[in-house]
Order: C-alpha cells, then structure tokens, then sequence
C-alpha cells in the first residue's frame, strides 16, 4: 500500500535571522523570519509527510501561538511527524524537493542537506532528492523577499 | 497499476462574491471571482485527477466561454471528471492538497472541507489530505488579492 | 518499485525570443529568456526525473555558466536525463504538467506537446497529462512577465 504528499511553504528574508534549509546553517546575509527556526524546507517535508497521512498541516501541530514551538528546531517538528507517520504503518519510499531561492548560491549545501533530511527521515540519502532553482529575478521570491519550498513524499506500507 | 496527477490553481479575491473552498461557504469579506464558482481547492483537485488520466483540463472539459459553466457549481464539475477516472478503470489511492491563503484563517473549515472532497470522490475522508498556509504577506497571495491551491493525486487500478 | 519526482521552473518573458514550450514553437510577440532555449515545461519535466531518481538538478548538470549549454536544446538536455533515469533501472509510470501563463492561449498546442514530450522518455501519449492555466492577471506570470511550469513524475522498476 502506497500514499503519496505533497507540501508548499514560504518564508520571509530578513536580516539578523541564520538561514536554516535542511536543517544546515548557510552563510548569508539575510535569514528567515518566523516564529520556530522557519526553516522552510523542513516544514515543507514535515507537511507533505502529513499530508500524505491525511494528518492536518504544521501549524495544527505546532501553532504558531504557541510558545512551546517558539524558536524552535525545525528537526525535531520533522521528527515528531515522523513518528505519525511510522506509527500509521508507514515508512519513505522516497522524498523529492525544490527549493526557490534567488540567493544565496544553494549548489554547496544540497548534499549536506540531503545527508541531514536523510537522517531525519531514517532512510538513506539515495531516497531524498534536492534541487534549487532562482525564479528568475520574478516575484517575491526573485526579489529576495522570501524563499519558498516544495516537496512530494511517496511513503510505503510493507 | 497506478498514475499520478497534480494540479494549481489560482483565483481573484473580491468583494461581493461568496468564498467557497473544497465545497464550503467560509464566511469572509471577500470571496473569489471566476467565471464558475471559482471554488479554487475542487479545481485543483479536478485538474490533478484530469491530469492523471492525460485527459485535458478544466478549461478543455469547462471552457470559460461557455455560458453553460456561467456560476458552475465546482462539486458538479469534478463530479463530472471523477466519472472519467473511473470509466477510465482507476479509483482513489489518496489526495493531497494545500490551499494557500493569507485569510481568512481556515483550520476550523478543514475537516468541513476534507468530509465533502472525500464524498465527492467516493472515498473514506482518511484519504483526504488538506493543508492550508499563508505566504507571510508575500506575493499575491500574501497582499490578499488571490487565493491558490495546489494538490497531488494518486490514482489506483486494481 | 516506484519513485515519485516533481519540478519547479520559470524563465521571463521578453521581446526577440521564440516560444518555446514542450518542444513546440509557439507564435507569440515575446519569448522565454534563458541560456538555453528556455524552454521552462522542459526544463520542468527534466528536474523532476532528476528528483526522482535523486540525481541533482538541471543547474548540476547544465550549468547555464558553461558555454557548451548557450542557446542548448532543451530536448537534448531531457533525453540526456532520460538515459540517466534508464540507467537507474527506471521507465516512466507517467508524467503529469501544468504550465501557468497569463498569454498566449495555449490549448491548440496542448497535444503537440505531449505528443513531443511522449517522444522524448519514449512513452505513448496516454502517459502525459499537460494541463495550463492562467494565474487570472496575479502576480508576475499574470502581469506578463515570465512563465512557470511545475510537473510531477512517476517511474517504476519492473
């Protein structure tokens, strides 16, 4: 039996905030602004993993009102979702994901993020596929006003 | 054997026109503008369920020129597609969506949303995922003047 | 076995350049701006055999800072995936396309694209949903100036 997810998340660029994808601190200027790490990739995986379960969204999880989620680490939300998932009888078949960013230069971290969302999802890197993109200097993303994630998960029950 | 299908939409938001999201009447000052109903989240779904069976889009199978479709109601729509993807042989494996909107806040519609897309598609509401996000401010959806929804489908011949 | 990919691009649109989309050249005053052709449902569909099969990105493997890539056939970028995914043990499920452009209409070319994009993975038509929409005059593909694909792809090992 096989379900399929699918997620789409968007964060503000700013400056005085890291910027955190994957789970990996990347060098630059500007950081995303939100009230856990706003680590856009994770929470994009993170929903497409509960959206496959048919599991509500992110912020049924982990409000954004909520204190206990303030500044917090988006690995370990992506872990307490994982748990759902593992518990709903399901492991990854295999992940997929796009981030969109017109800056900074994404190229040097996608195997480090890779070998980070891997572990999370306790699978093998082989399992989790990463691209970037710019859009082109178009919309807020090519404005650098914000950066925006999309994933589709496959998950697998044995 | 199995296929795939995704779909996006996007809709006006404006005054003086009701808000309906997944066959729901959400109460909101504004509402989204299009030829049928324009209820975003069911064409998205009718469009990735076309677009798993390779059979066209909602403007191929409704065109918007028609004046047959003028106020369509989108439940009649993807009732109608839904007949094609069982002709066609397949039944739902699952559905995954996320609506993106910078409001009205929609968690106490989701499972609203979710009891009437399950009922559409013949199908068990634990097969019915659905997500809803802002885009932080950003973009057109963030400034309020649309609403868009994106969704994964997968498909199943038994 | 199976895999699941999906795809994100967008290129602009400006004045002296062809149309190209899925292969096809399409009639219209302006044209996608790129290093390559530009060809963005290409390009779309080729990141998202990467994604599935984990193998990087369209900038990995055609850096547009490499001249042997200047004005490249995006046919010939996606037949090179194509061998890669076979290699990987992998055939194509199917594939499924939305292409968001405010203008040209392009329903008239929907089938030649498939036809070309069945083509290129060595597929039959039936296996290539192509869908388009209008972002209803919203955000930058509604004002005109660029053009966005996203597309989902399923492969399978026998």
């Amino acid at each position: 039996m096989i379900r399929i997810g699918q997620g789409y998340d968007v964060h503000q660029l700013v400056e005085g905030r890291p910027l955190l994808l994957g789970g990996i601190d990347i060098p630059h200027d500007k950081g995303l602004l939100g009230h856990s790490d706003a680590d856009v990739l994770l929470h994009t995986i993170t929903d497409a993993a509960l959206g496959a379960i048919a599991a509500g969204d992110l912020g049924k999880h982990f409000p954004d009102t909520d204190d206990a989620f303030k500044d917090a680490d988006s690995k370990v939300l992506l872990q307490d979702v994982w748990k759902l998932v593992k518990e709903a009888g399901y492991t990854l078949g295999n992940v997929d994901c796009t981030v969109m960013a017109q800056k900074p230069k994404l190229a040097p971290y996608i195997d480090p993020m890779r070998e980070q969302i891997a572990q999370l999802l306790e699978t093998d890197i082989t399992n989790v596929g990463l691209k970037a993109t710019t859009t082109e200097k178009l919309g807020f993303v090519g404005r650098e006003e914000g950066i925006a994630a999309q994933a589709v998960i496959l998950l697998i029950k044995e």
